[in-house]
């Protein structure tokens, strides 16, 4: 890190703080970007990806981010493998404190993305986009004529089961209470929608299969009996999780832990940006978050000139 | 055209409205795009697009539009080759008038972007993407230690003017009057950038180079007298125009024409969304117009159900 001041400080390593990145650098304003883990977010978690709009035949997670670093780097991308820990405004300037040491810079971009918040339970993790997903946008189109559970209480999951029913023959809707958080309306829905079986109280405790997902294995909440799903995915909607707790001293957030912005990416404190999943109403796409964050360096370049 | 309610009708096939459509064919939605031109839109003018994140060589544009429609053509588009003339809501039904024909839906996605005004001048066609460009931001990279004209006398002229100045070594700024329409801030910028040479005042006439822009010849406006300048790029910056024609009577447009929205690309019309270029504020880029595509989709799922 070099003690000067940089124009720009991006924070986060996804498609949206490498398509920062890229307009940044190559509109030749001095650009830092830090990131903690790997380099593309959670991109390099996706098995495939259909939606991004240019690969016709779907392209890998980790290749596509792989792509995404090599795009920036071509225009000069220096990134920090480390990770921001606080963020203060001293005038116009801005002091980042990262695991690796500080620096400054006269404008901010947030892409620190958000986590899923995972069920933390076997076979989660090891059949992480083989069945399992955290998101029915992405993966739900992959379950045609299947049958797949859901599990969680709120609005998102009962959308998400209901909009799966577009797909998948059977959708288990599986919530450790028998009462849903959701409002009415989504409620009503789902309760209508002959695909949706819902499975209350149920708590999910392990899920099995070889190379795909094969099994969901659920406990009744009451009694402690045990009950065996047969389904191909489990799409996981218990919370997401936005990374923004280094932000608390800097700006509000919303009360999800996302950060309001207007159309151009600008937040309430003046030179500080959001682009991505970490946004107030992000649809959490890749496509959107390199959108937004080619949105949010063009608004850099009209902030600082 | 059948006779049916849409789900949702697109009008522009560009990369705005070609992801809003792979998101919605995608997504199991009764979908038609309507385009009066060539499907990919003005993405089929660039020479070499090196901005958009996943293509580190970059990508020619009309390969790149061949790309997008291949792409939401993999989910089921179905096109209309057609220009859509007016649209009109009745009740939560929205009629759409097409020079093919009329059909409804039960929302819109407009995405049917914006023209640069054209000079209307010898060498300006037969040039473009040769050194003619219609966007700094686009373009500006690839003339480092060239000398470039501007033409125009607004802010985004005499902001391109500035922003030029950072890979050009000299750029002259031409203008048909002695005063500019821009605001103080930015006049007085661009008047204290040495590299930037104000030529007024001045109109382009002809465009002139055998396979790339050599000579821009400049007639002054008070006397008619000629005069010559040495240049490697021209930069037409004299203004947008929205093809927001037929949608007068339904919403009410920006002074400049575009369709204002919120951060899910809802206009006040409800079920009525706009997309890329055709909005308030867009950055008037293929990737950002990508992402607001995806997110009217989206946001037509939502407003749906």
């Amino acid at each position: 890190m070099e003690d000067k001041v940089y124009d720009v400080v991006i924070v986060g390593g996804g498609p949206a703080g490498l398509t920062a990145a890229l307009y940044c650098c190559r509109d030749n304003m001095s650009t830092l970007l830090f990131e903690p883990m790997l380099m593309g977010g959670m991109v390099n978690e996706a098995t495939l990806i259909e939606n991004y709009p240019g690969f016709p035949n779907g392209i890998n997670g980790y290749e596509l981010a792989a792509t995404l670093l090599e795009h920036a780097k071509k225009f000069g991308l220096k990134e920090e493998i480390a990770a921001v820990t606080s963020i203060k405004k001293d005038g116009d300037i801005f002091e980042i404190s990262s695991t690796a040491g500080n620096c400054k810079s006269r404008a901010v971009i947030v892409a620190a993305g958000s986590n899923k918040v995972k069920l933390g339970i076997p076979g989660e993790k090891e059949l992480a986009g083989k069945g399992v997903s955290y998101c029915a946008t992405c993966d739900g189109p992959f379950f045609r004529d299947c049958s797949v559970a859901v599990i969680g209480g709120g609005n998102t999951a009962l959308a998400e089961a209901d909009h799966l029913t577009k797909f998948a023959s059977k959708v288990y809707l599986i919530h450790r209470r028998n009462e849903f958080r959701a409002t009415s309306i989504v409620t009503e829905r789902v309760a209508a929608n002959e695909k949706i079986e819902k499975v209350t109280p149920y708590k999910a405790v392990s899920i099995e299969g070889k190379d795909q997902v094969e099994r969901l294995i659920l406990e009744n909440a009451s009694d402690g009996s045990k009950k065996e799903l047969t389904v191909d995915a489990v799409f996981v909607a218990v919370g997401i999780s936005p990374n923004t707790d280094f932000l608390k001293d800097l700006i509000p957030l919303e009360e999800d832990g996302t950060i309001r912005t207007d159309t151009n990416m600008a937040t309430s404190v003046p030179g500080l940006f959001a682009a991505g999943d970490i946004r107030y109403g992000s649809i959490r796409q890749v496509i959107s978050a390199a959108g937004d964050g080619a949105t949010s360096a063009i608004a850099v370049k009209n902030y600082l000139s």
